[in-house]
């Protein structure tokens, strides 16, 4: 693989039935593991990983506008605002669907003093009601979402809840199956058409804002189910780091251009996927801090392999206060410049890994992860038009494999990609 | 006004500098009226409001890379990602620019057991050594976000906090001042931009992620500074409601197609703004549902003067039991369905008004907010291609003035918008 996206029936592609059983058998064994039952999910990765449907991108994370109980024995319960409830009936027969309460976080301070406390009561009823049906009612109810409100809500009407719950997810979600690791693949191959895209129009004038109109505008024709908006930082805004998300800059020959594509998603599979393009030949400067940025990720890649840690990676890549002229006086000071996250339906799965934590709090490397890792570096060569100078920025989505690791992402990383002028 | 969006030196157009003066008076009245004399803000929203600066759009609300301290009497600082903070002592002079420690919430799920909690130890340290310089720290921090992780660290050294400062930095963005409506009237005639190219490229073959695709580029083309991912319904992905965010679905003649057009975005103010069009001439049965939405819209517009309430807004509304075909049990179960909402950084601010708390909690309206209402019809037209029918679908962004209200959307609404084939 990878094949195309059309469903077709004279070729296997993503298997979309097998992957939501899996998801589903991975979910249960984790819930078990941990000692839960019932879990309610509000965190929209959860509801879409044991239920499918999709979430209301505006509202990442909590929305609570949909969300789900999930049983290690029994059908799953996916609540859905009023307007979706029939329409997913119908879109996904896997699930049971009821009217969801709806639970808006910004209820708390965008309504009347009374109004959210009124919608938590009667929220926590229906919750209550369910686990009596499924005869659950005396077992502690996992929660993946730490927000007092819902919790003390849930305590009123006598259940019991247990955090437990959001890190049984995410053991869950951290090893994929097949068909999510073909999704990440369909997803790096999208934004492998947007760098295509980028390498054409990158010219002197073009602003950073046009270049994120052509990615989102490629992303979606190319299959995309989410764009985001991809950060574009060039010249001084990538001044030893990424500084924005995009603006109106027009580019100047002599820039280096920062392409952060996160969050272009492919049923739901996310991209973390950087490349850094040239306005124009790249200096010596510029090409030497791109060779340090590449070295940094591929010794880093190159310490993958069964049996190692997060700590193995992390070793690789120097201290804060060692990163040329864009050196931190700490590591939290460099969060994300050399930087790894385990990449899903979340952007951010595990495991993390940082300076900041992962020398103190290794972590195993399992077969079956997918893992994100980016690492930046300074030009050194400052101008009045750059008083920080420039910095590259590179990022590769890879597989970790029984023997070693996959690279799902193809788009030539030996060098900068030159835009002539 | 509205004039151009480039910054010159011939025509005063949005006062950038007024606005982000205005906008932290606001802010100090709504601290100093509550009792706080120092505000931990870790909402992007509210970093934005007074600080300024771009947050991260990937991580909606709070992120953990940013965050500020603002005082009603003293300078604010701002707290950023490493890689951010020299560039932005340059691009925010008004602020005094530290390192963040990252705090990300995803910390406490998919990094190891103690992680979190010694960023949070570490943060909590860094504010109070905040506090202590500007000889604060005996006083109540107001905070914006209810983290139990959060407070509970800051507790640890001895910090005590109250939540009122959530419902005091609403009230200060409820009422907007002039140079905030017109960002609000910059990012309703971006939306136009979008309706425009629909009215020319709606037609049958057409997919609703093409749609998304025009509108994403559209509006990074017309100078939005964000378009998250507009929501596009067709056809039976209009059952009696919005059922999806978008999808690889064909139009075909007789579709009605919603587009829903939230959180387009310019300097941070965003839109909430849906037109519904046809492919082909419209039946009289859509006909019918487009008058009846309509009448729901304008008889709620015409109810908006000083002194009304969003009581005497919601009354306009049908209750959930009579709203046709597309009935519903309840009103919890009709959220969104007829809806109104504040908007500006936020899509949704103060007012929330709704059937679900509206009549019993009623709020005044007050002249200067800036509000969304959005109201939906079904077509009872049923078929094989439309089990569930059709739905209409509007809205209108609107401004409350002394004496009534002014409408800052200006599509055509007086009828669906036919797309000829």
């Amino acid at each position: 693989m990878s094949f195309g996206k059309i469903a077709v029936d004279w070729e296997e592609r993503i298997n979309l039935d097998r992957m939501r059983r899996e998801r589903v058998e991975r979910a249960k064994t984790a819930c078990k593991k941990h000692g839960l039952e019932a879990a309610l999910l509000l965190h929209n990765d959860n509801v879409r990983y044991v239920g499918g449907g999709d979430g209301v991108h505006m509202w990442h994370g909590v929305s609570g506008y949909r969300y789900a109980l999930f049983f290690t024995e029994g059908e799953t319960v996916l609540y859905e605002a009023g307007m979706r409830k029939n329409y997913m009936e119908r879109a996904l027969p896997w699930c049971k669907v009821e009217y969801a309460i709806p639970i808006m976080p910004y209820l708390a301070t965008s309504t009347p003093e009374g109004v959210y406390e009124k919608q938590l009561e009667k929220f926590a009823n229906q919750i209550k009601a369910s686990l009596k049906e499924h005869k659950l009612s005396k077992e502690v109810l996992g929660i993946d979402t730490n927000s007092p409100a819902v919790i003390n809500a849930l305590k009123k009407v006598g259940i019991e809840t247990s955090l437990k719950c959001s890190k049984a997810m995410m053991e869950a979600r951290k090893i994929k199956t097949k068909d999510e690791v073909e999704c990440l693949r369909m997803a790096a191959g999208i934004a492998e058409a947007i760098f295509s895209e980028f390498k054409k129009v990158i010219k002197p004038g073009v602003t950073e804002m046009q270049l994120r109109a052509i990615a989102t505008y490629t992303a979606y024709m190319a299959g995309a189910d989410w764009a985001s908006a991809p950060d574009i930082n060039s010249g001084p805004h990538t001044s030893q780091g990424m500084t924005i998300q995009c603006s109106d800059r027009a580019i100047r020959p002599g820039d280096l251009i920062a392409a952060a594509l996160c969050n272009i998603s492919y049923n739901g599979y996310k991209t973390c996927y950087y490349r850094t393009f040239s306005c124009g030949r790249p200096t010596e400067a510029q090409k030497d801090a791109y060779k340090k940025a590449l070295d940094l990720l591929y010794s880093a890649i190159n310490a993958i392999k069964p049996g190692a840690t997060t700590k193995d990676i992390a070793e690789k890549w120097p201290r804060a206060q060692d990163m040329g002229s864009a050196k931190r006086p700490n590591e939290d000071a460099a969060v994300l410049m050399q930087w790894g996250h385990g990449i899903g339906l979340g952007l951010y799965e595990t495991p993390v890994i940082s300076r900041i934590w992962s020398l103190d709090f290794p972590e195993k490397l399992e077969p079956g992860m997918t893992i994100a890792l980016e690492t930046l570096w300074p030009t050194e060569e400052k101008s009045y038009e750059y008083p920080y100078g420039q910095a590259v920025r590179i990022e590769e989505m890879l597989h970790v494999t029984e023997t070693g690791v996959e690279i799902l992402s193809k788009w030539p990383v030996d060098e900068i990609t030159v835009c002539e002028i």
